[in-house]
């Protein structure tokens, strides 16, 4: 792409992340020139600090879970440690082949990657260690870090976050975790399998506060079973490093102590520093402000991902990244229906949903309006089998479509994209019911329920 | 129910298998008074010697291999044996909760049950030691039976069939199976990760021989790496039981020595000796002839499940069992289309698909007319995490919808149930391409593949 160095192309990305490298492959695609600009790797923090990693953890937990329970299944077994050097080899090699192939598709698509920290200098320029290059169009796609609380300083050591987990190389004795949204939930789960002590701290009244209250206590349920205690409505007051760990304190009166403290209260924006506010991008607490088609103040400029208020996920941000590389090419794209975009929690159990929760479709649609199905996995025959617990919960309007699907078992991650189409393409209770689901597996739970929800339930009792 | 044993009944179902019984709960749900014949157990086949004893041994086979693979994990430990009898008493109690369960669904619907073996006496008449039920309406859904060949005897412990591998106090040294469809590859996938020598033999071209022949080919590589054995288009010659097992021979010639031969050739109709035959039910090699409102050739009778000629599934026999009962009520259902039933191998790796194959999908549009995309699981971040290949086909008509999806990987059997509904929903590829799939699952893998059909390929290299 010996051009774009010499005038400007057509658009230049600030951040290689699941936003950023998405709009670049799709801009790319659709013929326009693209400069992609990243200061770290290609991936960003999906990819090498946070979804990809976090599963792979997660599933050696499975694995571990697997061998203590072997026996229920018949399968004799001894574990005999958790190597967390191996552990780290093996999530480190399955993020090391995502990223080589990430970075072959980037190059055979001719998209230019300049290394370095770029800098929004103009409306039209991104300075990178003194490069100026320049585009018709930009995408500012930075990204997000893990936030703290106010005096609640980091020493990435005692005190970490989700970044400073997934290096640890040992399994902590115990840990107290700061915030039961997804990540707390996600890593409050490994620990625990890994034989840890676990404590979950969560301000708000439920864990994964986000998801509807039907799915929270299921979460709570299990985790309680799994032995992970988490104290809610309880906010946090302070914490001292002890020789042994930390000291956390909270507004209650009481104290944990524990090895570590995992600090998963949220997520903040990437926006300081790098010449947005100079530039004259409207901003909010930090956040980019974006219209629908998301563009900033700035006509050509445009923001996406974790750094504009709204959901902060991967598989957004791809979606975003499509959706501007588009529009920018001229096309008409649809924008992204965030009510129905589908969200999991990847515990054991996992949490998984898409669209309204009860408590918003009611209020959306009136109470009297709303109807519900929830259907226990304890008469599917798949999740019996696996000997995991939860429900699927399906809400829909009245003689209407259905509004919001939400999960809680084992796996129930993939089964969230067969909600997505249905929520997504407004279908009745009656159309899926028609439908025939595979024997056994555990999406006949969604089936079950929407046969119950169209007056004809097969295996539930009345 | 006591008028029923007073004159006539509206339905009586002769066979509480999966499609008996959903044809009794759907039946009277609707208001309708039903008498269901069983000899053995509620549940049938699927439920007590199929599909849910087979997926215990699977899933208990998955313990196994995790074990192996552990520190493929990080996480060591040692596997110190398979106890049969614990796998049993594990698989045991998986059917009897179901049974429990579909016992007292089956009473609070307010269904007669009626314990015997039934056989059809007149067009409105069953049989049961001697008493007679009439009935306006009759269902025959008295299943099927493991097939052999001619000439090749069943000993029952030498030469044995799924439902004696079932109950098997012990793991193999050695297997040959006879058959690579489901049945033979569930069961040699069990047995291989349970440590056994296993051979199967297959007369046809390639193992799961109904499926896309990508699928199959997916199956075979993963069959090979785990070390399964395979003859394909090679045709039993006889047998001979030995002091330690069975020799088996093969029409090219060959022999093989093994522990045990493992008959799964099929599943055979009950239909012979209870009374079809001698009432006029028209019959075809043992299958009932029905129309496509699943009529026998006497008005008042229908014939549900394995007993008619087509798919012998589970998942069939329930939604043929609504579609009939729903008919006897009155109401005007729509009939099941067999085109776009899911289908399931649930060995490892697993193979699903929905719709047609490939060639089918010529046969019926035109080769030119049809377009297709796999995507390799190598590029899907789960799949990688998870340590399965394998890959996803979606084949679609030229600016026309889906029309076939196959897959072969681990868990893919919970995917196929988006699946299904694009194909029913006859969805064009930028109709899901549009959506978002959860990151990261395994069923970006569909997301990505419809993506890429539908010219906006992401995670993919062109």
């Amino acid at each position: 792409m010996a051009e774009s160095a010499a005038g400007p192309v057509d658009l230049v990305i600030l951040g290689g992340g699941s936003g950023g490298y998405a709009a670049a492959l799709r801009a790319a695609e659709l013929g326009l020139s693209v400069v992609l600009v990243e200061k770290d790797k290609l991936g960003g923090t999906c990819l090498h600090r946070g979804c990809i990693p976090t599963k792979a953890l997660l599933h050696s937990a499975e694995i571990v879970d697997n061998i203590h329970e072997s026996a229920t299944f018949g399968i004799l077994s001894t574990l005999n440690g958790i190597d967390m050097a191996k552990v780290n080899e093996y999530k480190d090699s399955v993020v090391g082949g995502l990223f080589k192939g990430l970075t072959g598709l980037v190059k055979s698509r001719g998209i230019e990657v300049v290394a370095g920290t770029g800098k929004l200098t103009s409306p039209t320029t991104v300075t990178v260690d003194g490069r100026v290059i320049e585009g018709r169009n930009i995408i500012l796609a930075t990204g997000s870090y893990s936030r703290t609380l106010p005096g609640l300083e980091l020493d990435h050591e005692k005190i970490i976050t989700s970044e400073d987990a997934l290096t640890l190389d040992r399994v902590p004795s115990s840990v107290v975790v700061l915030g039961g949204g997804v990540i707390g939930c996600e890593f409050a789960s490994v620990w625990r399998s890994y034989g840890a002590d676990v404590t979950i701290i969560e301000a708000l009244p439920h864990l994964a506060p986000l998801e509807d209250e039907s799915s929270s206590k299921l979460l709570e349920r299990g985790f309680r079973k799994r032995g992970i205690k988490f104290k809610l409505k309880t906010r946090f007051a302070g914490v001292k490093t002890t020789d042994h760990g930390v000291t956390v304190s909270l507004e209650d009166g009481s104290t944990v102590d524990a090895e570590l403290l995992l600090v998963a209260v949220g997520r903040g924006p990437v926006t300081d520093g790098i010449g947005y506010d100079e530039v004259g991008v409207a901003m909010e607490r930090g956040f980019v402000l974006v219209d629908r088609s998301l563009r900033t103040n700035i006509p050509n400029v445009f923001a996406i991902g974790d750094i504009r208020p709204g959901l902060q996920l991967a598989h957004v941000g791809f979606a975003e990244g499509i959706f501007v590389a588009e529009q920018i090419a001229g096309l008409n794209p649809t924008p992204v229906d965030y009510d129905n975009v589908p969200k999991v929690t990847y515990s054991s159990p996992e949490v998984a949903s898409v669209g309204l929760t009860e408590v918003v479709a009611k209020e959306r649609f009136g109470a009297d309006a709303v109807t519900k199905v929830t259907y226990n996995l304890a008469g599917n025959g798949k999740s019996q089998i696996l000997k995991t617990a939860g429900a699927v919960t399906v809400i829909a309007v009245k003689d209407g479509p259905v509004v919001g699907v939400h999960m809680v078992g084992d796996r129930v991650g993939e089964l969230i994209a067969e909600a997505q189409l249905i929520t997504n393409w407004e279908a009745y209770p009656s159309d899926v019911a028609q439908l025939i689901h595979p024997h056994p597996t555990m999406s006949e739970a969604l089936g079950e329920a929407h046969l119950a929800l169209a007056g004809k339930p097969l295996h539930t009792h009345d």
